[in-house]
């Protein structure tokens, strides 16, 4: 870990002001297409995920499934599609998805009885389930999870962050009582927070929905929220407690211990491939994506560097010799051996490709029994010794895992910013963008007010003395009773 | 492995009669709904896959993931939705899933200009996006797989076996020239036959397809049969050489090595989660299932055996230490802890379930720092040493695992029988079920007589010692061409 040209760490963090809205759009669609994270399809607002964004996708799943194992999560399969009259049966959940649905009417050549919605969230089909399911206290808690492909027709859509067709997990589950279902919730809160920041380098807020941002049909949304590097939040994950209104929806009632018969409470959470557009969008740059090793397809990426025969022998065998060394400690090394392109060109394709880190393998360095290491987060390059690349580049992908996280704070402490009054805040969320602190009192009329200004109320902080109310309300100037996280999102 | 009380081996082969076909039908959806590998749903034809039905799919989809990896081949994601007018322009595809489609008429509340189709199988989607990715040689071959859902309006289903909706890997490749993509599809067969064998315990055949059985769309479909405890052929997956037609169809062409623009030649494969319907009908038998310890949710059940406190916490404290000792050498094992039931009710539950070994842990074995093993597929119990749990449970499921491949291999030869002519066929599809090996002329008509019989040509042979015809066709008397399986199937 020695030779340090350029000496890794946070660098300042550039703020992006509102002006270049247009410029940050375009640079978010470029840069997933230019990289093959993803593809437009020929069906509107549907996308076509590529290897380079499905293996992110695999990544965040792979991790993400382990920990809801570990927290005795099971998983299951249901059905695409939901018949109409169950959406129907409860009716907040209704009002909420009817002008999202897909409905599918033909089913082997014939009209189909009863109409059938593609799933736009799967709860009323799982209680349905459930009823089955669910007969005794004994059956409870029930906690299960899927990975699927859901539906809501969105008008205005973009890649990962908002697509027709999109794939999530969405977990439901069943509890004995309020308290058991509210645990629920906030485990799984807090889970997917340790998740997006450990996994995905990206600090959250994690908070209370509004009622007015709040899912249809639940008691209370939880959320955690991300400042992008544009200046915008972007909603990362929900979690919901949802009451016992869908098991009374379904009917769904379980013996207790006192041999009463009881409604169980539920939860319902979920995140989407959406966590890759904050990956782009939490720490991509001018040159292109910067992705945390923890989810990378690639964490290191091998240049072999030879100019004539025998130095590509010499070299070739060096490279698959670390990447076998590699990956034997579970480093998820690829070797570039295009043969029509330079060394230059394939340093700024993985570049633009965020991949982590670069090692270049050429005669000379070879010769000192030694490689070249480049970091895409700072940009610092070393080099490294052959024998202990084993111990050096796990180390620095740690390192860079660590700074990118920093990186990532330090712009949302620098974007984080107090308003009093609703013109402060309006001119702030104009000029800069970033995270809006300001007091409220709790009324849905300053809450329209506020939306008014290409803004919303992204959460109440859960943190208590964060959302402690420090002055009256910014917009009405009556009693503060939290102060709230505001922003211009996704 | 000492102290066998019952010398493990394969046991006597039962053949069940074709008039246990009813029988056989409900033993399968009674051991689906009792071992809660899956339920109906309210949607006809759809089902929900239950947990430890799901936890197959996943052990399933897990290591053939990893053989498909390790062959060159990449995961994306294409959209559910297909325009009917992708459809339309491969003519045999068209007609061959016409009628089995699902058709979404309606989306956001308005009637959609053109009518999307729920994806009964993605070669449209895929070559539509190939036209854009495809330009030179060097972007062949282009190796892509999906894991998703797809729908096929069935008109009569069973679960796993043939839903309406149902979970599949749908690998599709593009190849600089049929030779290229003729041994693709070969090395998929391969790498499914492998699969099956080594982790499903389930003999094959592989081979070809008649020109009546093949894919719609396919110049050559090979598959994989296997036979089942109730005398039937199981097609348990597909690899289809497409020739060049989805090329031609959506006007993918590139520039080779020699400047001349080409059409890439292509294949397609999958198998879905009739796997699992496989596995429970090739191993099956009267007390429930029996899963190969490869892709058994859990290859180990502990039941606890207590009869006082005391005992309990000297119990539960060696459980914990078992559970540990399993897990660390990879062996995925469950406690049964619930207090309810007799120790003789979860022995039946697990056999009933399929869970390939049973450890039983009770005080008086304890003192002599010992367990009671119980193998699900002979009923042999033994003792083993707490001390060598680490090695010897491993060893079990080997030795299960291979027992459960033997069994089945066995009752497939005791069940593979010749016939020289259509009656004799016929008497023994009716009477006994099994393969029926056959000359055929490779007529049509020939195949078509079979047919009459509830039987089927299940596939020609790639073995060509197999294949070759040993005298004339049983069904018309000519020269035979081939020798084939005929069976009644799935």
């Amino acid at each position: 870990m020695s030779n340090i040209e350029q000496q890794a760490g946070p660098v300042a963090p550039e703020i992006n002001t509102a002006s270049d809205e247009e410029e940050a759009a375009s640079w978010y669609t470029d840069i997933v297409l230019r990289a093959e994270l993803a593809d437009y399809s020929p069906v509107r607002g549907c996308m076509v995920v590529r290897p380079y964004g499905y293996a992110i996708w695999e990544n965040i799943q792979g991790r993400l499934d382990r920990a809801l194992k570990a927290t005795g999560h099971e998983n299951a399969y249901f059905p695409i599609f939901i018949p109409y009259s169950f959406l129907q049966r409860e009716k907040e959940h209704v009002e909420g998805f009817s002008p999202e649905l897909a409905i599918t009417t033909h089913g082997g050549g014939e009209k189909l009885a009863e109409e059938l919605v593609v799933r736009p969230t799967s709860e009323t089909m799982i209680w349905a389930m459930y009823a089955k399911w669910i007969q005794s206290y004994r059956d409870l808690p029930l906690l299960l999870n899927q990975w699927c492909n859901v539906v809501r027709w969105e008008k205005r859509t973009r890649p990962f962050l908002r697509t027709m067709e999109f794939l999530w997990q969405e977990g439901h589950t069943a509890h004995i009582d309020e308290a058991d279902a509210e645990r629920e919730a906030r485990l799984i809160l807090d889970l997917y927070a340790d998740f997006v920041r450990d996994a995905l380098a990206i600090p959250v807020v994690v908070g209370r929905k509004t009622d007015l941002e709040k899912f249809a049909g639940a008691n209370v949304t939880y959320a955690l929220e991300g400042l992008m590097r544009d200046g915008k939040a972007l909603q990362l994950g929900t979690s919901h407690y949802l009451g016992d209104s869908f098991a009374k929806a379904f009917d769904v009632t379980f013996l207790d211990r006192d041999g009463q018969r009881k409604h169980p409470h539920s939860t319902s959470w979920g995140v989407s491939w959406r966590l890759i557009g904050g990956v782009i969008l939490a720490h991509g740059e001018k040159k292109g994506l910067v992705l945390p090793p923890a989810v990378a397809p690639h964490q290191v990426v091998i240049v072999p560097i030879a100019r004539n025969d025998s130095q590509r022998e010499l070299v070739s065998r060096a490279v698959e010799g670390i990447l076998a060394k590699l990956s034997d400690v579970g480093v998820r090394a690829k070797a570039d051996w295009r043969d029509q392109l330079t060394p230059g060109y394939k340093f700024n394709d993985w570049e633009m490709r965020g991949v982590p880190l670069r090692l270049e393998v050429g005669p000379r360095d070879l010769a000192k029994d030694q490689v070249v290491a480049a970091r895409r987060d700072t940009g610092a390059k070393e080099t490294l010794a052959q024998a202990d690349l084993t111990i050096t580049v796990p180390a620095l992908l740690a390192s860079i895992q660590q700074s990118i996280y920093d990186k990532a704070l330090a712009y949302r402490e620098a974007n984080t910013f107090e308003a009093e009054s609703l013109a402060s805040m309006a001119a702030i969320i104009d000029q800069s963008g970033g995270f809006v602190r300001a007091n409220w009192c709790g009324g849905a009329k300053c809450e329209e007010e506020i939306t008014r200004h290409r803004a919303s109320i992204r959460c109440i902080p859960l943190d208590e003395e964060d959302a402690r109310p420090t002055g009256p309300c910014a917009v009405c100037g009556e009693k503060g009773v939290h102060r709230v996280y505001v922003a211009k999102a996704y």
